[in-house]
């Protein structure tokens, strides 16, 4: 139940019904008996001031399991040689992680062949596969190079380093040095320098990778779903500058 | 120029008229004078056969700039206390690096007002906006905390953790723990523990988040565009199942 009301400036306190108590800051409140009044205030320098019953929940906050993901992790595919052979690994766990030298993170778990493969050769290639590869990449996620020869799924070659096999078929392909190892529980973080990049002109506009003609697909998980990009939705570094004081 | 033709096994080496020498592998080939015959198989065990001049340009993969970027980022808001006082900034270098127990990693500049933060409370939170919040989060990227008071932004909660501020009209917050902090050379890559994560019913489908109802953003650099989610493209460790042999 709410009512709207004016107010001066504290801070507050709210206790709510589950496990969680939550203290909502920086806004105005007073109290009438148990009402509480809270004034919350909007970027756009508006307030509203409403009051609500001491115990009411006014935000549905849930705790849910702390494993939880990134939503969405782009869909990846990894080039390694293992034992000599091409193989090839879907990977959603990839980040940037420096910008000056240009390096690249990515989670591998520590059974995974991939893992194996990058400790022999100090080297990995990570590709972009395009949407309509939807099939073939779950494919790489779901059979392990340990029991099946992957080094046949795809069409590959190889550039300045020359034991990370890059995809020819998919839309961006960086090859990566391997500069450090964070040993995590159940996984490695490689951490590769980016070398080179390959791509074609029909996936650039400008000169820049154009992420529309990429056409990449994205991953959620727990739900195990894959996604397309959707419709442009702003320039970054930009649509925010009205909002500066 | 090309020309149909069957071949018999071996390997080639193609040589491109760029800077880039690629080695085609796995493939069918045998030459009739300078005629170069490959064949090329396909995963659903089709073959074609083609034959090019020797020095033909077969794939146009061109070599761009190593300082390429993840295709795409997802867009994160990452929350902080620095000197006593909540800070938001737009961060899009962010994955999971462990499976158990959670770990997620992010990629921040070592001038950034955000890594002081984290140094200081060994804490931070991840939270992610909704597409409609696109000019708040943008200019959380652009203003630094070092100049400017952020902590007034947003409505925000704290749970285990008492440095960690969540942002209460985010979809998802997760509220992290630090465990590790991977020195590079521009940027710090933080890894920290997910300790717990809100959400609100309403973004969620079967106790799972739903990325449709969250409806978050993206990020490619370095055209610098925000994007929102696409299609549903199909079910991960499931489409793929059909080309298991």
């Amino acid at each position: 139940m709410t009512l709207a009301l004016t107010g001066g400036y504290s801070a507050v306190q709210f206790r709510y019904p589950a496990e969680l108590s939550l203290t909502v800051r920086k806004i105005a409140n007073f109290c009438i008996g148990n009402l509480i009044c809270a004034q919350y205030r909007f970027m756009d320098g508006h307030y509203l001031t409403v009051a609500h019953w001491e115990g009411d929940t006014i935000m549905k906050k849930i705790n849910i399991e702390a494993n939880t993901y990134v939503y969405p992790n782009p869909v990846t595919l990894v080039g390694t040689e293992v034992e000599g052979r091409a193989n090839f690994m879907a990977l959603g766990w990839v980040s940037r992680v420096n910008a000056k030298p240009p390096l690249i993170g990515i989670g591998v778990n520590r059974v995974h062949y991939t893992a194996k493969g990058i400790q022999e050769t100090k080297t990995f290639s990570i590709n972009y596969p395009t949407a309509d590869m939807v099939e073939v990449v779950d494919y790489c996620g779901i059979v392990s190079g340990k029991k099946v020869d992957k080094s046949d799924v795809f069409e590959f070659f190889y550039g300045y380093l020359k034991t990370a096999p890059m995809i020819t078929e998919c839309s961006l392909c960086m090859e990566c040095k391997l500069i450090d190892t964070v040993e995590l529980p159940t996984n490695y973080f490689f951490i590769g320098e980016i070398v080179a990049s390959y791509t074609e002109e029909k996936y650039l506009t400008d000169g820049k990778p154009d992420i529309k003609k990429m056409n990449p697909l994205l991953l959620t998980m727990p739900d195990n779903s894959y996604w397309t990009v959707g419709e442009f939705a702003g320039k970054a570094w930009s649509i925010g500058k009205k909002l500066k004081k």
